[in-house]
């Protein structure tokens, strides 16, 4: 059997690469850049609450995005409340940014979770206001399925908290949004390695969001070029339908359906 | 920080690839040979209880084998006694295959388990009679030394049962393998899809055998695409250097040395 | 070092027992009945919308429940939103079971996943109508903060989908919750064998709550009697202080923190 | 359905309690007489070659241990090659302590792991000398299979290195251990907490053996009655028969076969 992939299409655009990345937390915009490239990445996501207006030339950080190459991405990092991240949202718009954003609605400055419930109620909003909403959430598939239903563009669930590097810590959830959607479906937050974003294709998901796991490696460029290819290892492998899993070869019953 | 790899040499020869791979249960020759090619692997290995010495051309499937890109690797698979080993071995050479041989002495019809008495008796003889030795094993840190000690050129402890896809069943075990013995470790057999792959490189060993997860996938080919670029990725990541595991980002203690 | 445990007090009443039991599923009133006396519970849940109003005598669930000896704890199950679900705990008390109701607002019959959106909602009003409200939920920290927050006397937190079996999925989610709310935490939903339940009290929540582990066991007697004594093991063993986690006894240093 | 244990017999002797445990690394002599008492164990292994023979009284170690209530299961710590724990068995014999010896040929002083090709040499020879031999060994299937061949009373496979508190590591091969032997199979070492030991009972092995958990933990009395409660538990469990692991109560095809 000869498989085919299908684009990955987001709100009638289409990439090519599956991997989306970010811009916080690099060693140096010289080094984020390269590793923006390496990355291979056509989308990039900037905290809009952290951006320095008032920067100049090599000090500010659009400076340092391809923005030919790369769709840019405005997030609303350091929201803790709906009404602030629909303003931020406006904002990003006024400054000519995008009318798509990442919407992030934060419950604590501690985990970085997810407030779901203001998070609906600013999609709610922003879908009306016409933006295309790709809203980070919980790995709730009901969350999820309701930020779906309200026109979101699509779901972010996380793998594990933001910056923690525990892999996709629940993946029979991650798994289940997959069935209950429709629309895109992107990891965001908490993988680590190569092997997390190629567990996360390998569950079926449309494509991979991470910042830290590249920013903060110790050679971030050298970790972009790994999460480049275990994206595709992990698309390719999804595609190309893995063996069984069994106790022995010559188990007659396989052990299906648990990642661990 | 910018890191480097070297290259992988085992007894004296450099590879370029860390991927090693299999001639069995593949759906035809020609879907074979056109994996071997995807993977981007320079060693193949061929049971030698196997081969149909009597086969012509097309028929045979060292014909399907390219030698010139690929060295060949002749295994003593379906061999349950030391001497049965020993004297595949030893057939293996008198054909004009290699003197370098993938041991295999099984324990178990059922489950495919190496035995690791037998398998240590074989490897004294062979490596006195001048064979370069990577024994396939358990992933018992002292089996794995004491086949170091006794003069292999590997050792290949198993992620988890032959053809069973069960993954790195125990990565503690690998990384203890990895840290006793000087020699190259290869981890041979379990893998089922990528992100095994990816892990097993994370862990830091010098590469991967695998057979079953690519031939026996829905769409091999693809697969062994799938192969090359996870073992490429879980190699990069591990020079790269991951970020530490954190309940949150902003814990204070990392969550240190577990792959789960 | 001797240690004493501090009573499970759940809006200051006391109970000596952790686990809450419930009344489904069972093969037979009277196999309910044996399972509630081995299993050592002293509340159990009825919901409100399945009970036979007009059963009488050894046909009414009612008729088998030990009132003297375990609290009633009616619950919502079958409602979808919040106005139903507050309409069901109206009904519960009018019919003089309880103004103690377990809240479960569920977002989908397919996996019976909360709605947390619409359990918040449903809190928010319960508790100004002076219920007891201890609300099922999704491990997602936030919405437990929230709960907590809004005035419910616990959380429960699900480990898997109700009637799942497939234990905790999500341990660091659960420690989380446990870490940043005041009031007891009851994991409910998910456990499937005596070991869940370990873990459960293990990672120091107050309680765990089940049904399916139980009445769906082929042998459910003796399975309550295997989760009385896990729960306690649990407890004990998390009041203990267990050794640390290390790769081998002479490691320098602890691979702290995760529950696999 | 209602179901009954078989009691657990080694060697023609039945045992009540299926912990058997340790004399190592107390606090005190006094604590450990403590635990053994919480624990309900009939069987305590002390190793030979730490006994101070010359010590009387309060200073020895075998005053405190209650010979009237426990079975005396001499072992061979510190032992790393077969000649060496034989020796050590004959010694015990002569010091009047058991014909009954728990048999560990050690491989390396870092990890403790076992030396299985030695301690297959020591089993053959301890056989045929007339002692009931209980080897601890690797958790390998076919080393496990050909110690009950060579006439060895029970196998001990580890969970985890001794003193490790990883729990059951591999979970599949301690499975198929119980599967290929018709001897009794006792998880010896790794165990660091309660629910640890109530899975490996799960899996149906006969028995549980345990030290620095219990030795260990900041409360070790308590932490020696939830072992005894976890064992049970875990035990119960097994018996009872647990209820399938699904996706989702409603799903048609049950995730069998993987403890993680």
């Amino acid at each position: 059997m000869s498989t085919q992939d299908t684009p990955f299409t987001l709100a009638g655009v289409t990439f090519q690469s599956r991997l989306i990345i970010g811009t916080g937390k690099y060693p140096s915009f010289d080094i984020m850049k390269r590793c923006h490239e390496a990355s291979g990445a056509e989308m990039v996501t900037v905290a809009v609450r952290r951006l320095d207006l008032k920067a100049q030339g090599e000090a500010s950080l659009m400076n340092w995005i391809d923005t030919q190459r790369m769709r840019l991405l405005p997030n609303t990092a350091l929201c803790y409340t709906a009404e602030d991240a629909v303003r931020t949202c406006r904002l990003a718009e006024e400054l000519g940014m995008s009318k798509w954003v990442k919407l992030e609605v934060l419950g604590d400055e501690k985990t970085l979770y997810p407030d779901v419930e203001e998070t609906l109620k600013a999609a709610r909003i922003l879908v009306k206001e016409g933006f295309t909403v790709l809203p980070y959430t919980t790995d709730d598939p009901i969350s999820a399925r309701k930020l779906a239903d309200v026109g979101c563009a699509a779901v972010m669930p996380l793998a594990a908290p933001i910056g923690s590097g525990l892999g996709i810590r629940n993946p029979h959830n991650i798994r289940l949004i997959r069935e209950l959607v429709k629309i895109p479906v992107i990891v965001d937050a908490g993988v680590g390695t190569a092997s997390d974003a190629a567990i996360a294709m390998e569950l079926g998901v449309d494509a991979v969001l991470m910042n830290t796991a590249i920013a903060g490696a110790k050679d971030p460029v050298r970790m972009a070029v790994a999460m480049r290819k275990a994206v595709e290892a992990g698309r390719d492998a999804f595609l190309a339908g893995r063996i069984p899993r069994k106790a022995y070869a010559s188990a007659s019953s396989p052990l299906e359906g648990l990642v661990e």
